[in-house]
């Protein structure tokens, strides 16, 4: 019975893991989406989404059969109270994605990016991958010290949405409202998905310690 | 020992209405901040949100020390783990509003509306403290039927950020980049608050059904 048990609080830990590889995968192809005006690959991310659902109700699911049958207490309780936490934020991670890939879908065949914004955007891409990676690995470690990494990583996403806005918002901004519109919704859809990966972490640590780490400071964007 | 359990479950029912409460009066202020430029409402908000995390922290303490020491099954355990995720969509409509605040104190002494956008906004922040509120009682019946309201409300407000964004993106557009940036953010906040209103209520049919009702499509912006 403990073994069966074990083996499925482990799996429920596997789907929190599939799920951040998914949304690694998603955000992964909608910034190269982003960055190539690729309509086809937009598309696919976008209908990947189907498979961050079907997942995250999946665990949840699983979530709720092992506090039915098993009855856990102490520490597996804290840790599958928090995974149907978490679970929540790596879905909004794969929706946040899928916002990505809309705005190219509806700019298609036009970039949605200006000249010059490309290397801004490739970074953002490529630090919320990298974000969904370390959620991950957290996820499968519990070590509060990985965790407290994904805030240095969200930081540095911070400072470049506080860039990118002090662009939007300067008076010799000249690529007109519309562009200052999509990328003042992209690079929150970016800097989002750096948040949900940080609560993650601070999940994990409540799991691991017992206490939660305080709450992100709420932005001005 | 079957009393104390259904009191602690209807306290932990009576903490989530507390909070969609406290959501409903902080998007209420925050939008009476954003039409009147009232930097003291604004920070009041900003203030406010303590009590948001404070009280969404107790909650998810109550939760947890309920399936620790209660071991529901069947309804009652459903009904704890919906409760754990409206948590966290109440917490992000705090949030939210916190968000119009942040806009509010940062133009400050200026107006963020440029002139004519006032009823337009007046019109979401009602049908947000609506939503608010039928997400309260949603919480506190657990009807289906009414739960089902909250995506027609959901509906309208769409409606007005679609038309919002037409606005924003349109060529003849004249109030300038800068305000572009700040009523596309706007207009997303208030679209992303009846959105966690409007899963509040999808929760409540899992809790009363066992069945998710379908997942909001991901939309444009």
């Amino acid at each position: 019975m403990r073994t069966r048990y074990h083996q499925e609080l482990a799996e429920l830990g596997t789907s929190l893991t599939q799920l951040c590889d998914l949304s690694a995968t998603l955000i992964g192809h909608a910034t190269r989406a982003l960055l190539d005006a690729d309509l086809e690959l937009a598309e696919q991310v976008i209908s990947d989404y189907g498979r961050v659902t079907a997942l995250s109700a999946a665990a949840e699911e699983r979530a709720i059969s092992l506090l039915a049958l098993q009855q856990p207490v102490a520490g597996d309780l804290r840790s599958i109270v928090s995974c149907i936490r978490c679970i929540g934020d790596v879905e909004r991670m794969g929706a946040l994605a899928v916002h990505v890939a809309k705005i190219v879908r509806e700019r298609h065949p036009e970039h949605v990016l200006p000249a010059g914004f490309e290397g801004e955007f490739a970074e953002m891409g490529r630090i919320a991958v990298e974000l969904a990676g370390n959620a991950k690995t957290v996820v499968g470690s519990g070590d509060p010290e990985k965790a407290a990494g994904l805030r240095e990583q969200d930081d540095v996403m911070d400072g470049m949405h506080r860039r990118l806005f002090a662009a939007l918002l300067d008076r010799g901004w000249k690529h007109g409202a519309g562009a200052a519109v999509d990328l003042a919704l992209l690079g929150r859809f970016y800097e989002r998905f750096a948040d949900h990966a940080v609560e993650i972490g601070r999940r994990v640590v409540f799991e691991t310690t017992g206490t939660l780490p305080p709450e992100q400071e709420v932005g001005t964007y």
